[in-house]
C-alpha cells in the first residue's frame, strides 16, 4: 500500500524544497534559481533580469466579499512588483493569467483589468502575456513579473553580514489589522445582512494597506541614486519574523530586532489594542506589509541615515546568538516565525 | 442598473483582446507584447527573450479519471515549450505555480513533479521558481517558459507572404482522438465500474499524443542547422484551422490547404472512421498536436523537401482569397475555425 503524506505537515517552503530539491540547473543563463524572492537569469551583457511569479486563489488569498476587483487587480501586479524590487531590480514586464468561473462577467473583468492597469501605470511595467480559461469554482489570478539591473546591483537573501543594520522601509502591522477589521465586519454582515458595514475614517490607511498595498519601487530608485546596495533583501509579505528567519537562513546569521525601533503607524498600535493584541506581535507575524527589509554594511549608515521611510530596526549578529527581539521593556525574547501558512 | 455581458459572447481571443485593449507598452525593452505564441523582451545583446505563460485547470484541461499525473506533469512543460519552439527559439527556464485542493499528498504531488522533471531533462530547461499555495478545488498548474535566440531567427505569426509554402512538422488529428477513446472508456467505466477500460495497443500512439505530447525543440535544432529562417509560425494546440487562421489574420494573407498533404497518421484515420468522422476534421478541428505550423519562402523549398519530420500542405494567397481547403475529391471548402473553446 503506498503511503499518503499531508501536505500540511511540510508547510509552504517545506514542500517547495521538497518537491524542488532533485532538479539541477543546467543553463550557463541561470545565475539563480529557486529560493530567492526571484530567479536572476543572464542577458550575456551587463544587465540581469530577475523573475518571479505569484498565484493568488479566491477564498485563500482574497475575499472578494469585501475587496474590490479593482484594488484586487492592483495589488496582484504589486505584490509581484514587489518580489522584483526585493531583489533591487526595476520591473518591466509582467505576464497576467486568470481562470474565471461563469459567475464573472465581462463588466467584473473589465474592473479588475483597470486594476491591473493603474498598476501597470504606477510601477512603469508593460502587460506582455497571459493566459485567461475557466475554473470550476472562483478567480485564480497567475502573474509573473521580469524586471532587471546591473549585476553589481541585484540584491539576494543571502548577503548579510555579522554588523550588518536591519533596515525597514515602512510601517509594519497594518495590513493583518486592516484585514482583522473586513473579517469582523463580514461575520458583523454574515449575522445580520441589514447591518451596514462600519468602515470608521481613522482606519482609513488600514483598510488601504492590505486592500491596495503598493510595491516600493521609490525604494529601489531611492538606493539607485543615493549609490546604496543592501548586502540582503526581501520582502515583507509573511510578516517581519519569518522574513527575518529566511535572510538568517540563507546568510547563515542571527538578528537582534529592537522592538521600539520597528515602525508601526499609531491608528496600527490603537487597532491592535482594541483587538487585544500586542502590536510587535502584528508586525512580527502579521503579513501582506509589503515593505522591504534589507541589511546594509554599516560604513553605508551615513548614506541611509537621512533618507525618509528608512527605518533602522535592528543588526544582523552571529549565527548561535539566533533571532531575538529586545523589547522596550528590556526583554529578549526568542523570535518565531509565525506568518502565512496557506495549506 | 449595470449590464452583464457572459465571457462566452466574446470567446477567448475575443476576451484577451477586449481585456489588454487599452494597455500600452511603455519600456523600450518590449519588442512584443500579447497576441503571439510569446512576447519578445530585448536584452541589450543580439540575443533576445522569449516568455509564455500557460495555465491548466482541473477539470478543463486534463481529467485526472485517466491522465496519469507524471504525464500531465510532463505535458504541462511540453505545452509551454511548445510556445517558446512557436518563436523558433530555445526555451532555457521555466517557472511552475501549483494550487492543490487538500485531496493531493505530497506523494501524488511527487508524481507530478517527476513529470516536470523528465520534461525538464529532455528540454534542457531549468526549473527556477514558482509558487505553491491551496485551491479550493482541483489542481491548477500554471507555468510561465523563458526562450532566447538571436533576434534575426525569431519568428513571429505577422511574416507569411502570398505564395509562402505552408508546412506542418508531424502528424495532426492523434491527440484529439486519443482523447475521444479516453472519454469514451471513462463513459463505460462510470456506467459500469466493474468493466475495465479497453486500451487496444494498436492505439498506443493516439493515447501518447493526448496523454504525453512533445514539443518541437529538435525542429529549432533543425532550423538552425539548416539556415532555416521560417517566415511565421505558430505552435498547433487548437487545431490547424484555427493556427492558420491566427496566422493569416496577424500576416494580413489567405492560404489553401491541400488535404492529401495534410499528414495524419494511418492509426488515426482508422480511429476517425470508427467514431464516424472525417479525419481532415480531425486534424482541422481538434486541438493538442502541438506540431509547428510554419511558412517559408519559396526560395527555402529545397532545404526544406528532404527534411524529416516536414509536411509541405499548402500555400499562402492573397487576403481576398481567404483561407480554403481543396479535398482530395477535387473541391473547395472554405476553412473555419473550430478550435477548443475553454468558456
Amino acid at each position: 500500500m503506498s503511503s499518503r503524506t499531508d501536505v500540511n505537515t511540510l508547510g509552504e517552503f517545506g514542500l517547495i524544497s521538497h518537491l524542488t530539491a532533485s532538479f539541477k540547473n543546467r543553463q550557463p543563463s541561470t545565475v539563480l534559481g529557486v529560493g530567492d524572492d526571484a530567479a536572476i537569469i543572464a542577458t550575456g551583457g551587463d544587465e540581469q533580469l530577475v523573475v518571479s511569479t505569484d498565484m493568488l486563489v479566491e477564498g485563500i488569498h482574497f475575499d472578494l466579499g469585501y475587496t474590490p476587483l479593482k484594488h484586487l487587480g492592483y495589488k496582484a501586479v504589486a505584490v509581484n512588483v514587489s518580489d522584483i524590487c526585493a531583489m533591487n531590480a526595476r520591473p518591466q514586464q509582467i505576464t497576467v493569467s486568470i481562470a474565471i468561473s461563469n459567475r464573472f462577467s465581462v463588466e467584473t473583468l473589465d474592473e479588475l483589468y483597470a486594476g491591473i492597469k493603474a498598476a501597470c501605470e504606477t510601477y512603469g511595467v508593460d502587460l506582455v502575456g497571459g493566459d485567461t480559461t475557466s475554473s470550476n469554482k472562483g478567480l485564480i489570478i497567475s502573474i509573473t513579473a521580469i524586471g532587471r539591473a546591473p549585476a553589481s546591483r541585484i540584491t539576494r537573501r543571502s548577503g548579510a553580514k555579522m554588523g550588518d543594520l536591519i533596515c525597514i522601509t515602512g510601517h509594519l502591522g497594518s495590513a493583518y489589522l486592516g484585514l482583522q477589521l473586513l473579517e469582523r465586519e463580514k461575520q458583523v454582515y454574515l449575522a445580520n445582512p441589514d447591518m451596514q458595514p462600519e468602515m470608521k475614517p481613522e482606519n482609513k490607511e488600514l483598510y488601504a494597506a492590505i486592500l491596495r498595498p503598493e510595491a516600493r519601487t521609490d525604494m529601489i530608485d531611492l538606493f539607485a541614486k543615493n549609490d546604496i546596495v543592501p548586502t540582503s533583501m526581501i520582502d515583507i509579505s509573511d510578516g517581519l519574523a519569518s522574513e527575518l528567519m529566511h535572510i538568517c537562513k540563507a546568510s547563515k546569521v542571527g538578528a537582534i530586532i529592537e522592538e521600539g525601533n520597528v515602525p508601526i503607524k499609531q491608528e496600527a498600535q490603537l487597532q491592535a489594542l482594541e483587538f487585544n493584541l500586542d502590536p510587535i506581535t502584528c508586525a512580527l507575524s502579521g503579513g501582506e506589509d509589503y515593505e522591504l527589509l534589507f541589511t546594509i554594511d554599516p560604513k553605508d549608515v551615513e548614506k541611509v541615515r537621512f533618507l525618509p521611510n528608512i527605518y533602522i530596526s535592528g543588526e544582523i549578529v552571529g549565527k548561535d546568538d539566533g533571532i531575538t527581539l529586545h523589547t522596550t521593556g528590556g526583554n529578549i525574547h526568542e523570535v518565531k516565525a509565525q506568518g502565512w501558512n496557506h495549506f
